[in-house]
């Protein structure tokens, strides 16, 4: 198992614990994480902090030249709203737990240069799938449907 | 001169009072302004609170019926983030102040069905041009460069 998608695991349990949407991410430079962060929409009332952004949040003001050695985790395939901001800072790789309940725009990102690479992790399959089941209208709202 | 973005210039203005990055950014549902923002780079050692974001965040959580309804003003060309999260919410139109000092994916947002409209607003132009002149290191900052 991967480390660091354990650690955005790890950060999608503690949504869960919180009573949130579990998604979670972690943003690795040089083989270390310098953020973790986890989906905020029912802890915050927060419309922003999907897992990833959350994370680049919490990883703070960065410069340019460290975002083009980092890799971002997430336990889901990023939605438009943070594939931009992978997009904007110029990340160049990005790992994904799994994309079978939600798929973002993975393609146009790879259009963009970006490496994407999807772990069909069945945990990550799992914990959203039951989440998705058991909230249809607040994981609709976190994918503006 | 549009009364909305109007209204985001003066959140542009509270970024300047503040130390902050002159962008400011409203969302307007029915007519009405339903959530103001501006850049918090410096403000809150922000990485993702572009004035879109922080006007979507200040907005709080919105149905999906609402924002497909929604107009998101920005003073400047909205960036790859800022343009997903338009994308994420389905916001169908999008009014830019200016994009002669920094161009966002517009093309691509117009791809996905959104129609955007641009001001050539000169307040907003100064705005940014004196800003990026007097801040160059920092304006780079904000847009991974």
């Amino acid at each position: 198992m991967d480390k660091f998608l354990q650690a955005a695991i790890d950060e999608a349990k503690k949504g869960i614990d919180e009573g949130g949407i579990p998604i979670g991410s972690v943003l690795v430079i040089d083989d270390k994480i310098v953020g973790r962060g986890h989906n905020r929409r029912v802890q915050n009332g927060s419309a922003v902090l999907h897992a990833e952004m959350d994370c680049l949040e919490n990883a703070g003001r960065i410069k340019a030249s460290d975002y083009k050695r980092a890799t971002l985790y997430s336990t889901l395939s990023p939605c438009d709203m943070c594939s931009g901001a992978v997009l904007l800072y110029g990340i160049p790789n990005v790992v994904i737990g799994e994309n079978k309940t939600f798929k973002g725009p993975e393609e146009y990102v790879k259009s963009r240069g970006v490496n994407v690479k999807v772990m069909d992790n069945q945990e990550c399959i799992n914990l959203m799938g039951t989440f998705i089941k058991n909230n249809p209208e607040l994981w609709n709202e976190d994918i503006g449907v």
